[in-house]
């Protein structure tokens, strides 16, 4: 077999066999195989596409190419889930401890922030004194005695995705859906749970900007999961504005908190209902509209916000953080941002709104960059809103008062105010299972 | 400016910047920008393809990656010729001293064989004590005094081309219109002639097979050559048998002398004088039907053939063996290759019957490999001739025996013998000029 070959087969259009997506991993991962060869077949890759089975192939052996976590020793349906990132997204660590408390396990490996976008990891080690770097004995104990545990990703999980992101990032090679759905789904599958929820986010701070290309990337990865035995449901969730008030660290912790105690954006709430209602679809606990009152029964009675509070005293953290958010450390500087006119908040460019974050210290332009963990964003005002001069849309929160002026331009920049209502967006657009896609 | 943009610009069908080109070959020459990044750029122009604009630059900045040969210093107009390659195809050596002989410069940089295509240098190089590495200045004299001079490649011809071309033979990028005319036509470009023959072999031996797809070639050079200044020609010919009857390399030289003697075979007579009346044309020398009436009377009155002796002279090559063939070395064996059944010649697959030749010892296989000057095949049935089984209709010459059980395995499989008659084909299928596609 020859890589030559093989390139030449998917620039003419032809579907690749098992064999050749093996001996191009394993060849590429071994080093046999040249950067050149493999950045050729990837751009014939974005222009040919890939079939569902090839695409299936190239995700088991990508997943295959380092360890592959085993959960069988922890009893119960393992659910996993995993959001395509976005800003202000902290679903995870509501409706994991959701979905935990009625019985549904997760061990759950997340990822920092980087450029725009938040990362689960981050936002824990807020928290003082949580550990996010645990072995994997300690971690599955946790899942075992708590039923959740959410840690850092760890291990040799799917080197093979590790050398090709980095190719493709710099061969323009990253708008591929194939190629996006099995980089996520090898490290889902390498993870190891039985069932995979994804939250596909849409709109102008996430990655695929419109709700058909979400719905593309979405069929791909999960006719990949289908394909391979794992039980995988998407949702396409909106990212046209940030989601929920707060955008930092601590202060998602803060709003986690909110809405696990039952007064959380409307937003926020919403989302995370459907996200755990699907987890606990996904997990067998019944059809989907038993599943949604189930989870919202959870935040009601107070037993999804008591298990967050087990799982951070398992791993460490000070849980007087949760019960009291005074007892967070403060940033030095509270910075008002007000209306420049009059009108309805029309817009908010939401990569934008994360970047402005970023620039007060709340997340990395570089992964060595370190964080401000008080930094960050409350909203005080929503898409929709009507605002006059001068009324405070947001507060910034810093340890450096000459961070705002620039965070502000940009921050400005993001908003738009028009003298007419912007049109209600749904929170959910569509839902995509093995069956097909419902719009919402 | 970064390589990564570039890439995604052609990716997404843009037109890129001369400066956008300029940026890419230079790095790349340099080492600044990587195979990798050159690799899957190279794919993304394979299927979005470069706009006339485009292949013109890419074409002058490869050109001006190396030297670029300045022949103002010889008087007259300079033409040049080129041969996408064959396989019998001895032209240059024909078509060279006949425009010479009118006045016409012919100061040429050949190529060797490698594959099942022969090379106009060992052709050459089969005449004793013929000298083909010759420095500028003595070249320039030659040209001056002569007319006409055919060398190897030399010098820091088309860096670029030379870096790129070996790129795109492992990433299977060769395939590619405007990246094929670029290669050859910045080669052309740097050699310095005023004016450019093209000659687009098509058919089974070549590698262009269809002549749609030998058209598209030629324009893309065509529009090359006049964008940049050079008034360019190409000529769409027949390689779906081998040309003339001689292939191999004293074998062909013989052929040449019979041609320019005035009694060669029809088909490559042919060819050679409207190779040469579209060198005239381009050079000035009239309209076409006059260009060619005079370059068969620089063959009637044996003009040409004297200055093919007096090139081959100031060469340092014997001429003993062009006015009597048998002072040539002569092949050890003679083999007689027989039909093995009755009807008509109906078609020979030329690229086999090349690698038939190479197998003799008439061409390399690698770039290594040596040759044996005097092996080769000589035609005795053509296309369209009746053969009766037992009638010889090819001789092998070479220096081995055992050689010849494994050629003639591959020549009788390249050659079909059918009840019916072929359809006759034109040896020339077109004329492509700045004007348009002339079809003939």
């Amino acid at each position: 077999m020859r890589m030559y070959d093989i390139i030449a087969k998917k620039r003419d259009g032809g579907e690749l066999s098992d064999e050749e997506i093996q001996f191009f991993i394993n060849g590429y991962v071994s080093g046999e195989i040249p950067d050149y060869q493999v950045s050729s077949l990837l751009m014939a890759i974005y222009f040919q596409g890939m079939t569902d089975r090839e695409t299936a192939s190239l995700t088991m052996c990508m997943a295959k190419s380092g360890e592959m976590v085993d959960l069988s020793s922890i009893d119960g349906i393992k659910v996993d889930k995993h959001s395509t990132g976005g800003v202000g997204d902290k679903t995870t660590l509501i409706i994991s401890p959701i979905v935990a408390s009625l019985g549904v396990r997760v061990a759950k490996m997340s990822g920092r922030g980087l450029g725009h976008t938040g990362g689960t990891v981050d936002k824990m080690e807020s928290i003082p004194g949580m550990q996010t770097s645990i072995d994997r004995e300690k971690f599955f104990d946790i899942v075992r005695k708590v039923g959740v545990s959410v840690i850092g990703q760890s291990g040799n999980l799917v080197p093979a995705d590790k050398k090709l992101y980095a190719l493709r990032d710099v061969t323009a090679t990253i708008e591929s859906i194939p190629l996006i759905a099995s980089s996520i789904m090898s490290k889902k599958i390498a993870a190891g749970s039985d069932c995979i929820l994804l939250d596909v986010k849409t709109g102008s701070g996430a990655f695929m900007k419109t709700v058909d290309d979400s719905i593309k990337l979405a069929q791909a990865m999960v006719a990949i999961g289908e394909h391979v035995g794992r039980k995988t449901i998407a949702l396409i969730t909106d990212m046209d504005r940030p989601l929920g008030n707060a955008i930092g660290n601590s202060l998602e912790i803060m709003e986690v908190c909110d809405t696990l105690k039952g007064h959380g954006p409307e937003d926020l709430t919403e989302i995370c209902i459907e996200l755990a209602a699907n987890m606990l679809y996904l997990a067998g606990k019944g059809d989907l509209a038993e599943c949604k009152k189930l989870a919202r029964r959870q935040i009601d009675n107070g037993e999804a916000f008591a298990k967050l509070k087990e799982m951070v005293a398992a791993q460490g953290g000070d849980t007087r953080v949760l019960d009291d958010s005074a007892n967070f450390p403060q940033a030095k500087i509270a910075y008002e941002v007000l209306a420049q006119s009059e009108g309805y908040l029309y817009a908010m460019n939401t990569e934008r709104c994360g970047i402005s974050s970023v620039e007060l210290g709340a997340g990395r332009e570089k992964k060595e960059d370190s964080i401000d963990y008080s930094a960050g964003i409350m909203l005080r005002k929503k898409i929709g809103d009507y605002v006059k001069k001068g009324d405070v849309i947001a507060v910034f929160y810093t340890s450096e008062e000459g961070k705002c002026k620039e965070a502000e331009k940009i921050f400005q920049s993001a908003v738009s105010i028009r003298p007419e209502a912007p049109k209600s967006v749904p929170v959910i657009h569509a839902r995509v299972t093995v069956n097909g896609v419902e719009k919402l």
